[in-house]
């Protein structure tokens, strides 16, 4: 038996185009003379739909397509993951589907047993859980059928909640040719090992092979690494192509391939930012960046970022000094331009900036100067990318990173204006580590970025650590509360921190929700993102203003 | 038996002040000689409190209050909403409770059975279903105990979903003496009467009366009407204040009180968006507002509504003409003002208007002038107002309506400013209503501000109908696709539009998600909010770009 896992990359919504994928992999697979070929999750709508299952209209468009795919299924067997309704009166309206197709023929469904409603995933919002662990008896082959988290209970391995039931057990009684799994596992830091543990898993357990087919590519603020795998009881046998759409073709029948070792957590880390802009721009039907290039190293980093992901030729750096910029900022910036082979820009913020303080000046009398000028400067920043944004077409990638947006310490409707966070899920340090790496064949970010103190230079001499703690203390208090919700107290005595200092930190990240709540959306890469799956209230009493 | 609804109006996530609420309800109600007082749906932690029920130190602190409560509950009965540990090993960690407190005992909880999970809500996220619908002996009556969506199913009015179970059901073996209800059932135009409505057939079916105690206040976007209430067999008995916190007495031995007739729809929504304001600023710690008064419509109506939520001298509106400013706007908008007696200053935009020009002229060499110099006139006020915000600690109240929103006829970084987006949730021909109504007894808001055709006043003799079709128009296909989910065709059928017109209007509000993710949160008015509750993706192939 040959089995392809199509990893593709569909468009969320775009049924037309993510039909012709799958009818092109069915094509590819069938030449291959594959018996079966495997789709992810919900691929015919993309992961995650969100409210367009709201529209009846939508489901009834999912339906007419998938009328396609069967038709074209002539010959060879696919499972499609897709919403469908239900036929209950009662629950949520759908089904998170796999649609069982064999030579033109829709046998049936898999339903997903487990619906994730936590962090970034809402199934519970849409979805009514299915009854049943599916087994496809398809030619003299018996095949269990199961959806993303449905093979993750048993794991013992999640860590938001656990479920009382357990879909793996519930195949155990059969004796299966193989287990498939179409899933849409985001990424994140560290998830592969635990996703390449939960199959092989299910492996040993079942006794039987596993083949999971994973989403790939990015979707607003989600990226999906794919790494499809094929795994038995002796471990994991294959692994498709992480970042890239891929076929992964198994015969079951034939002795199994060693495993090709995956590339190191840091490089995955660069591969998942460089698809996540690269995908936010191509589906958004966007080819031009822009970005502020100060000479620090946050934009230092997206500017390698964005032109790794797009044409170099579309991507405009602006420098924009103002009286407190130091000269080595505009060598810096003007430099890694040139490294990089992208146009640049110079364009002095002076004369607004004088501008409004006239302006202003009668309404501020005896006022000292404070962050408002400061911030001044950063909006007069923003301003000048969307200005360019507006008549060229540039969609501005915005450059802080998630230490920066945890503390405030960033300007709301300035350094934060753009249409994509690009390192709002990274830790200062992560930017870093990200930084050295791209330097690992050779100097392309100056050394001097990496090495002088962060400043914003919004005021004369001034350093981050005027303000901050050590960024160190910030990205591991962040960790600590963030992503492992412990308390202040647990977090002063496991890491011998003053706890008035995190609780400082703990308030701080509270009182800057209402910032982040308008920041544009970050490209996810931890297992906590402030951008999406963090629903916290602006306005709380739970972590004191005073 | 008596019974008080105490209608409170908690602050998210502060324990001590709302314990502090409920301990002086009680107080109350023992000094009343009630037997019994009853307390809104999560009462001790505020509702929604999203993602701290995440934390577990913060689950802790609410067992740790809700001891403190039960001391204090002697010679009465209390029935206090929160969320509490399940004991199962399985599901969820919390159930969303209530506590069931005698003479200072307490004496078991009530379970919610229905958990909503679409819209505003999120329950499945946190919560596992409580498993039997709850009877509670308190001396010698039989009282039945629900929370909010408990009671919803039973009445057939839920529009988004139906449940297997119906918890009001279950209820009807017992003879009960009164069946409770804690609700935080948020406001929406319109729902009142629904709500009416549910514990009418409530009350009918069991046979028995209702008291439905709701929580009152704004919390973020959401703002909760209170109007808890008591029901008969006969129908509505009586129902407490709206927007305030109420003490609601009901004595079910005694004739009940013929039914006080609540107010008309449109006051209910200007005391709505008052509270809404109100209570943001409030539970912020902030006491300030600024605004740009532009002598339209919509700053017009916010200056109103925050004149009335705010001591007025806290109130600065700043007038921002530039060279495409009417003299009649500024003779409106200083009108407005002074008939308010609210602080007002005047700046004009062209110095620094004048310097972006010269600034970006060398970039935009023959480039016709187009929306970007537009939106540099938007974006200076925005940067202006927040100028004033960083400098004297005003909270900026961003005026756009929801029709701007949806059509994207608004600037980001601009107009779009601002700490809460006080209109977000009201389409045009609503604001034209409210400025009606809040004229009702005289002309405060010009005439001529209300009479004059829409203008942004962004370009010479602009007009918004320029590049929008009818208000009437949009907010009926906002109406149609964003609250009842129909197709553009069905819309263009059944009101009679040109397809294509339709078809154009849904392409905006897609196409804009991008700036509405960037927006203050609204205050939410309708069934279907963009601020909260509607979850579309950004980056989206269903509704094409061309």
């Amino acid at each position: 038996m040959r089995i392809i896992a199509a990893q593709i990359n569909p468009t969320i919504g775009d049924l037309k185009r993510n039909t012709e994928k799958i009818l092109h992999a069915i094509e590819i697979a069938r030449q291959d003379q594959a018996d079966l070929v495997l789709f992810p999750e919900l691929a015919l709508c993309g992961y995650p739909p969100e409210d367009f299952l709201l529209l009846p209209h939508f489901i009834d468009a999912v339906a007419k397509h998938l009328d396609i795919i069967v038709k074209a299924t002539k010959g060879i067997a696919a499972v499609v993951g897709l919403p469908r309704e239900t036929k209950s009166v009662s629950g949520k309206r759908l089904h998170n589907s796999a649609a069982l197709i064999h030579d033109g023929q829709l046998e049936g469904y898999a339903d997903k047993i487990l619906l994730p409603t936590y962090d970034v995933f809402d199934e519970r919002r849409y979805f009514e859980p299915g009854t049943s662990a599916a087994i496809w008896n398809l030619n003299e082959w018996t095949i269990g059928v199961t959806i993303c988290e449905d093979a993750w209970q048993h794991s013992g391995l999640l860590q938001m909640m656990t479920y009382a039931r357990d879909p793996i057990q519930e195949l155990h009684q059969h004796r299966l040719t193989c287990m498939i799994n179409l899933s849409a596992s985001p990424y994140s830091l560290n998830k592969f090992p635990k996703r390449m543990e939960v199959f092989c898993k299910t492996a040993r357990s079942l006794e039987c092979p596993v083949i999971m087919c994973n989403q790939v590519g990015g979707n607003d603020s989600l990226i999906f690494d794919g790494y499809s795998l094929y795994a038995d009881k002796e471990g994991i046998k294959k692994i498709s192509r992480g970042f890239k759409e891929d076929f992964l073709s198994v015969d079951l029948d034939k002795p199994s391939q060693p495993l090709l070792l995956s590339q190191s957590p840091i490089a995955d880390l660069y591969d998942a930012l460089v698809l996540g802009i690269r995908d936010y721009f191509n589906k958004l039907g966007f080819k031009k960046a822009c970005l502020g290039l100060s000479g620090g190293i946050d934009s230092a980093v997206v500017a390698c970022l964005a032109t790794a992901a797009l044409d170099k030729s579309h991507i405009l750096a602006i420098e924009m000094p103002s009286r407190y910029t130091s000269p080595d900022s505009i060598t810096d910036a003007t430099l890694l331009a040139e490294r990089l082979g992208i146009d640049y820009q110079m364009l002095s913020i002076e004369e607004p900036f004088k501008s409004y303080l006239a302006l202003l000046a009668p309404s501020f009398v005896d006022q000292p100067a404070d962050t408002t000028e400061e911030n001044l400067q950063a909006r007069i920043r923003g301003m000048l990318l969307m200005a360019f944004s507006n008549k060229f077409g540039y969609l501005v990638l915005s450059t802080g990173n998630k230490s920066e947006l945890a503390m405030g310490y960033s300007t709301l409707y300035g350094d934060m204006c753009g249409g994509l966070a690009v390192l709002g899920d990274l830790t200062k340090q992560q930017v870093y580590a990200l930084a050295e790496w791209i330097n690992r064949r050779g100097e392309l970010i100056p050394r001097r970025t990496i090495e002088r103190a962060p400043s914003a230079e919004l005021r004369p001499n001034q350093k981050d650590s005027d303000t901050l703690p050590d960024y160190a203390i910030i990205d591991q208090v962040l960790q600590a509360y963030v992503e492992e919700h412990q308390s202040p107290e647990e977090i002063a005595e496991k890491y011998h921190y003053p706890l008035s200092l995190v609780k400082d930190l703990v308030k701080r990240i509270h009182d800057n929700e209402y910032k982040r709540r308008q920041s544009p959306p970050s490209l996810r890469v931890s297992e906590k993102a402030f951008s999406v799956g963090r629903r916290f209230p602006i306005v709380q009493g739970w972590v004191k203003k005073e």
